[in-house]
């Protein structure tokens, strides 16, 4: 089978686990059926047979209908019997009850995919959802892959497959799946606007009851065809898995998300404030870009994101430099480049003098370049200049922005010359450089003829600054991806400990999570720094904690596996000096406990010296349903709770990522020392990082941690307080990349999947 | 004088305390004089002539230059003295040495106008500046205004006057103010590609020498041309005067402004927190925002968001309705929409069912209502949508979005007749109905028929979905801004303190500010809840603080205006209980007074009950250079000087505007309550963000306050530390609307005067 594969696309497997994608045979169709073709204009069983023809498909075409001679001048059969060969591909156009059938047919005529237009299944009640299930199960019985139901079909460019009969789009690099079909068609409009911009595969995928987004990424990663590959999601099916594939082909080749749902609100009750957190559209989109993948936040910037990847692939990093034919939008773009997250590169001495050689004594040799007039009557200037930034060593990309191309139009027809000259040596410059250039014009719109040389060179040229910038971002992201996953940096393994083990089987024997000083000795076990503390369980042995922590103030805590929000019932008491505050807090903790739950079981307290001041930070994991294991970093009180301002990454995890977490905290200046306090030990924080994540891979029966807070401090941090939730049996969460698909099949690929499971 | 400027313009005086704008005269000029004209045609001395020809200019042309007889079929004169009248306007060409000359000689011969295109003044140094001031008065001296130097000159496309020749741009209703020549370029670009745009009057105003930024919004407020005035600004010279004629404009016409510089880094010195936080970007824009200017954030929105405006002026409030085809870009407008502070209108039960009569079964009625298929085959169901939604009481807008006006492309061409009756339903409904309607559509760029009309009928028709969704903020912010302003709500007047006012002229003669006890008594004289406290001069005086709080913990502060960080200078001691204590704390601060700083002048000590634990936050007045005094709001803490969560209103201020100020924080949750808290007293917060606000207009002698903390509690405040800086005699602030204009000559519109200052 995986041979057959590997000859049908030419591909050899390089994601590992995975065979080539079994889609290249399916979406390179050599033969189609139109089950349902028609010949009425309004139907798809026409418009699909039409757009067949008018592309020129090479491969055979078998329209069924048994009230047909021929379609459009191809020769139609009466049923899917009638065909002569096992197809590659069935588009079948036929009401959704009619599928079970037509499935059990073409499964015994051997064909390898169908794709199903039809509504009607999961997303109109539990009838269709029956029904879906029934098509899935016929489907998997006689081989044939399913795409859609619920799809707005596919085309393949430069086979010639046009199943959409979309006229207008050109054969090119931009590979795309989009779950909204008006989204495919608002980008082939971009598309014929820009001119240049052509498709490769496009593929809608409904309601992923079989082939889902994973299927399509590799398919799309693996496609020689596709330069770029441009995916519209609503809901992932088994996020762990596209992360994982998501993984193995960013390095080679870019790939672009637009995810829907940014405000969709949580709805879930949670055991942890991790748990509370997670599971949002903030959460998605960073465990993507963790994979390398390029999330764009705008609809609009999909296209000329995607388009510039496809064109200049990378920027080596943040450092931008900008040269401009006017003030203003030199101050625009570098507004837009700094709000990015990209830095403005700063131009050094010898790249000022050697760009004062050329330009006229007004202009502005810091970065933003401004050249001040120099081009009005000398366009020919900006190529030189983009020449002398571009080998400053401080410049990571370039960024024209202003008039180019329009200087004959705006000031003198006898400028065409020199704009096409210029036009030729940035074409030069490029081919030779690795810095990328983004040329902004304001007569973009109008395709003068030196914009369009760079365009057809394989340059992007922008109407917008905004756009211009989201596609540097974009670049540079991506260079720094690029780079950091040249040095591999494996997590730490923690071996399992066998009593810690066994803890873990009574408390799930007892149905409940870790007490809390048993989430504290999982932790010290493994090394993490845990404040010093000690566990009594009856008055007497009071006196050990005095022994043990002198007159330091103490604090004292309730442990019940039946009170889990100790401060709500008294179970806190803070500021204890002395034997005689103890006792006292220990009576008033037992009657508070028992006022508040008379039925707890109550294990004994927790005494600890008060921790030191200091920052203080939330470091939690969850079992995400859709993407499985997932850190949590937030800075803690109000900014976690009311400023949300969190940051998320997959187990496993890297140093880089965590990081990237810190890095990426609104409230990250806290980190570094505000007031005239010192900075944290950012250092101790990433290491206690890593130890959770690789403790939450060695005991498959953790479901989430909380530590809340940890107190960071200059040297070090302690964990204050630790919750280690476990998986009971009802848990049955999808965190495993082994996992069968069908275990799927509950979420429905709507925004909301992710949020409500 | 006015009586005359009142005739040349048509218009009675309604802006308060100014005449109509003199720039009608000068911006509608019926004669023209070009010096420096020339036959070069790369010279703006030939284009401004060949613009005034090609565009049928009506007035009189006189070019000027001595070696021309002619020019483009113009008599040319010698000198300017050859003219035989006193004309409008003289555009002038020459470089910047020849203006004192020319200027001279136009006031003898009674130009009204002058635009200088030269640079060469104060942004090239100091010889550039003195030749500036000597321009400036040469002119004053000659009653000739000037629009410039250094600008890229004007056009009034309505008066068929158009001096930047510049081609392709149409008369219509947007009026631009640009520091950027390539921003109008961009914009007439952009109008040209939208084909309906088109422009009343361009100014650039270069350097502002004379005429400023307040001038032209005058102008373009009287200009009945003029529909929407759009600004792009890099620096205000007189911002105080611009909000005050803004104030006036707004409540009548639309004002669109861009202010370039959002990442601009503040550099100066500040006496207290609230001057370290003011004069940035989002200080600029909640003042704006507060005059009612609608302001974008990207340069991309300004055509379509002033095209919006001048079409649509207003939305009543906040509530939108979605009506889409299709599922994914019903859920991007959404999720925009929600992200830009609109909400998602509840659509009533009767709205729903009426939905349901037209809609197909799979319909989804909710918003945003998704037509799921039904206008496939019949578009005119749109139509039938919107006016349903529109008669639902919770909607305010709506948004159309999808493929309309493509339907017959996409399907079949037999849609086209419905798809123009549906555009007829819409106009009739636009045409009748206060619920303004923005029409999204993938085939915005081919301009199908069905489209062309909605744009000629007046209604706004985008290709994006993300300006769609900025149009429509706009629209409603400016609604509920007119809302507001209907209900007039003055400031309440404070009379001034003969006895504060003593204090004040005693501190300032001393060259110091309020200490704080004085600033203390300050707010308390006027009403202000600040907590009880006692000066203490000599230890022996400390049983008073005993007799008067008991055994109350107390805070002890060092009183001295030599020490202006008292931790610092370890001034300050917390939790004090007992005489013994309190003698202690005394003796220790006044020894590290001592060694903070040898000569410091002790007043003695502040003491007070330690404040109850409750929510910080700052209240803060500055006198800005630019925007005169300004009221800042901020969460305290780590809130303010890490997140830099403030919101901003010049004074006099409503209580509108303070509750817009709490209600614009970002960690606004804090005052609602979190962790189980209640919420704060916040109509108490508005009611001392008012005092303060008139304390400061009574007291012309404050240059900034500092309210950090002030600790609000479920009933009432506490102000916790007041700083009160005096004006010195040194602080040369253009805080007075009534300044004179020459006052601004220091800043030089370059974005960092306003930061920098």
């Amino acid at each position: 089978m995986q041979t057959l594969l590997e000859r049908d696309s030419g591909l050899s497997a390089w994601i590992e686990g995975r065979s080539p994608s079994f889609l290249h045979a399916i979406l390179n169709p050599d033969s189609i059926a139109i089950i349902g073709a028609s010949a009425d204009p309004t139907k798809r069983g026409y418009t699909a047979v039409l757009g067949l023809v008018e592309a020129g498909y090479q491969g055979r075409i078998y329209p069924v209908n048994p009230r047909l001679d021929t379609l459009l001048g191809v020769p139609a059969v009466a049923t899917l019997d009638d065909i002569p060969e096992p197809v590659d591909l069935a588009l079948i156009c036929t009401p959704a009850t009619t599928l079970p059938g037509i499935l059990a047919d073409c499964g015994r005529l051997g064909v390898k995919g169908a794709i199903i237009l039809a509504a009607g299944f999961r997303e109109t009640g539990e009838a269709g959802e029956l029904l879906e299930a029934r098509v899935l199960e016929v489907a998997r019985q006689g081989n044939v892959r399913i795409i859609g139901p619920n799809t707005s079909g596919m085309f393949n460019l430069h086979k010639r497959v046009n199943l959409l009969a979309l006229e207008a789009v050109r054969p090119g690099g931009v590979g795309v799946v989009s779950q909204s079909g008006n989204m495919l068609l608002a980008l082939a409009m971009e598309a014929e606007h820009n001119g240049f911009v052509g498709f490769s595969t496009y593929v809608g995928p409904g309601n992923q009851t079989d082939v889902d987004f994973t299927d399509y990424l590799q398919y799309l990663g693996e496609d020689p065809n596709t330069k770029v590959a441009v995916l519209y999601v609503e809901g992932f099916r088994n996020g762990r898995e596209f992360l994982d594939v998501a993984r193995q082909i960013t390095p080679r080749k870019p790939v672009v998300v637009y995810k829907s749902g940014s405000t969709e609100v949580g709805k879930k009750s949670a055991a942890s404030h991790t748990g509370a957190l997670a599971g949002s559209y903030e959460m998605a989109v960073d465990l993507l870009r963790q994979a390398g993948v390029s999330v764009v936040h705008s609809s609009d910037q999909i296209l000329p994101v995607a388009d510039g990847l496809a064109l200049l692939d990378k920027a080596h990093g943040r450092r931008i430099a900008i040269i401009a034919d006017g003030g203003g939008q030199a101050t625009i773009a570098a507004d837009r480049i700094v709000e990015a997250g990209l830095r403005l590169a700063e131009l050094s001495q010898s790249t000022r003098d050697r760009l004062a050689e050329v330009l006229l004594p007004q202009a502005s040799l810091a970065n933003p370049v401004d050249v001040a007039g120099t081009s009005d009557t000398n366009p020919e200037v900006l190529a030189q200049c983009v020449e002398i930034v571009a080998k400053d060593e401080s410049v990571d990309a370039i960024m024209l922005v202003g008039m180019f191309g329009g200087y004959h139009i705006r000031f003198d027809h006898s400028l065409l010359g020199a704009e096409i000259r210029c036009a030729a040596s940035m074409i030069a410059f490029a081919s030779q450089s690795d810095v990328p250039l983004v040329v902004h014009s304001i007569y973009a719109e109008r395709r003068p003829s030196a914009l369009q040389l760079l365009r057809q060179a394989g340059m992007p040229v922008m109407a917008s600054i905004e756009y211009g910038v989201e596609v540097l971002r974009t670049l540079s992201e991506r260079g720094v991806f690029l780079n950091r996953i040249r040095q591999p940096a494996p997590m730490p393994a923690v071996e399992p400990d066998l009593s810690m083990q066994a803890v873990f089987r009574r408390a799930i024997k007892e149905g409940r999570d870790l007490l809390e000083f048993e989430g504290k000795n999982l932790l010290r076990t493994h090394g993490v720094q845990v404040a010093h503390e000690l566990v009594v369980r009856k008055p007497t042995e009071l006196q050990k904690a005095i022994d043990q922590f002198g007159d330091e103030p103490l604090v004292m805590k309730v442990i019940s596996r039946d009170i889990l929000h100790k401060s709500d019932a008294g179970g806190v008491k803070l500021n204890l000096v002395g034997l005689e505050a103890l006792e006292r807090a220990y009576d008033q903790i037992m009657i508070g406990a028992k006022q508040y739950n008379p039925e707890a079981d109550i294990h004994g307290v927790l005494i600890a010296p008060m921790a030191r001041p200091g920052v203080e930070v939330i470091v939690g994991v969850v079992q995400d349903p859709v993407f499985g294991p997932v850190m949590m970093v937030g800075l803690g009180g109000i900014f976690v709770e009311v400023m949300k301002d969190v940051a998320f990454r997959a187990i496993p995890l890297t140093r880089y990522d965590a990081y990237g977490m810190l890095e990426q905290l609104k409230g990250r200046q806290v980190l570094e020392g505000v007031r005239g306090q010192p900075p944290v030990d950012k250092d101790a924080l990433v290491d206690l990082i890593m130890k959770v994540a690789s403790i939450v891979e060695s005991y498959p029966d953790i479901a989430e941690v909380d530590l809340n807070p940890v107190i960071l401090y200059p040297d070090g941090y302690a964990v204050v307080d630790a919750r280690v939730i476990t998986r009971k049996d009802d848990d049955a969460l999808n965190n495993d990349s082994g996992t069968k698909k069908d275990d799927g099949i509950k979420s429905d690929g709507a925004p909301k999947a992710l949020l409500q499971e």
